[in-house]
């Protein structure tokens, strides 16, 4: 009975995986401003790029793909993959973490700080956060800061997406 | 008797949370040198901001509030609370850590990358580690990098404080 | 009897630590180029440093330093540890993970991403993780990012390395 009773006593320890990920694009004029999966209005200046810019999404997806140890954007959306071309950024986290989970790994949080001079992030964070959240399933917190006007982030030429993310294995489903 | 056994043997995994924190201030004449929660003597320049600028301290609070999910130094210190107004770095990561602990998290630990030429962080890491450990109620760990002379950290303009830090949900205090 | 079984059924929960890590090396002419334990042919510039400026590898480093909360590359392998100028990073990596471990600490995993335009890490991603987590003894993963086109990576001055690591304490060993 020994036996019996020990074998479900080893305690079944998981540990977890970090990983992180940055994203940048620059402002351009003619283009919406779309970061952390919302449209900005009243802003002179989108962010540029093949996608929506996204900062806050894009990091995210990095972050979430660094954890799992399964490359970066570039391996799961790159040019090879034209129906990814121009897709929202929310749309690519979702993609991201179907993605995660199907090497194998539950996401236990993602957490983004978007490093800029523009948006006004603090405004609408909880917004952004939900948005993000449902995308991938797991909490996503979003913060801002800014670089005291020093840098290509200080003299708003850019925004910047920094991200960490935490996953953890779990038995492969089905 | 079996269930009296199985029934503490279900594993009490935690879960942890991951964040990301950074701050960035100028150096600028005329201010003393506040880092790592000391005041660096010997310096010609100090940090300019509306507190004392310490960018290690201020990415430690960015970190813990980004992994327990509640918004950044803007959130908790902004502009409309102006009782923190050019508080120490010090005493505003030991108010970060009772806000975190307040929303239901411990801290695990929090590790902080100062980027920069100078101070020399190296030869008062563990007095800082020290200082900040006490303010925050958890291990701060400090470390050093420079930009071998590239970006504006590379030329001198300012330092960068870059920080993660893991806290875990705790069940609420009575 | 009680008692025998149950000892071991207390929840042995682990809390991990996290780190962070960063390194930057300019590129120079007429040296090679010596990327996450790669060597990479075909590129005109390599990167400069007193060591083969291993940006990948040094970030690693600096990220279980940093999680371990035992310093930085400069306390290990600074200029008072000759026998250290000039190492391959794949050999600092793999000592500073056996550092690590003697201060009483496994590493869970490595995350670094790799911030530039060159050189492409993609195309050989997957032989620069196997190469470095044999160094380090744990799961490495690599990942890239570009800065579209601005700062010092965007101007290709230089290259970034950007890593967190999980690491957990362990029984100290015999
Ligand atoms: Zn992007
Ligand atoms: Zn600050
Ligand atoms: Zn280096």
């Amino acid at each position: 009975m020994a036996s019996d009773v020990s074998s479900p006593i080893i305690p079944a320890v998981i540990i977890p995986r970090v990983g992180i990920g940055t994203d940048v694009h620059a402002f351009a004029d003619g283009v919406p401003l779309w970061v952390g999966g919302l449209r900005w209005d009243g802003y002179e200046q989108g962010l540029a790029g093949h996608s929506d810019g996204d900062v806050i999404a894009h990091a995210a997806c990095n972050a979430i793909f660094s954890a799992a140890g399964i490359g970066d954007l570039g391996t799961h959306f790159g040019t090879d993959r034209p129906e990814y071309a121009g897709a929202a950024g929310v749309k690519l986290l979702g993609e991201a973490a179907r993605i995660v989970r199907a090497a194998g790994f539950e996401i236990g949080n993602i957490a983004v700080q978007v490093i800029g001079v523009r948006p006004r992030i603090g405004s609408r964070r909880q917004e952004a956060e939900e948005v993000l959240s449902a995308a991938a399933g797991a909490p996503v917190s979003i913060s801002a800061a800014t670089t005291d006007g020093l840098g290509m982030t200080g003299r708003g030429e850019g925004l910047v997406g920094l991200a960490t993310a935490l996953v953890y294995p779990v038995a492969p489903r089905g």
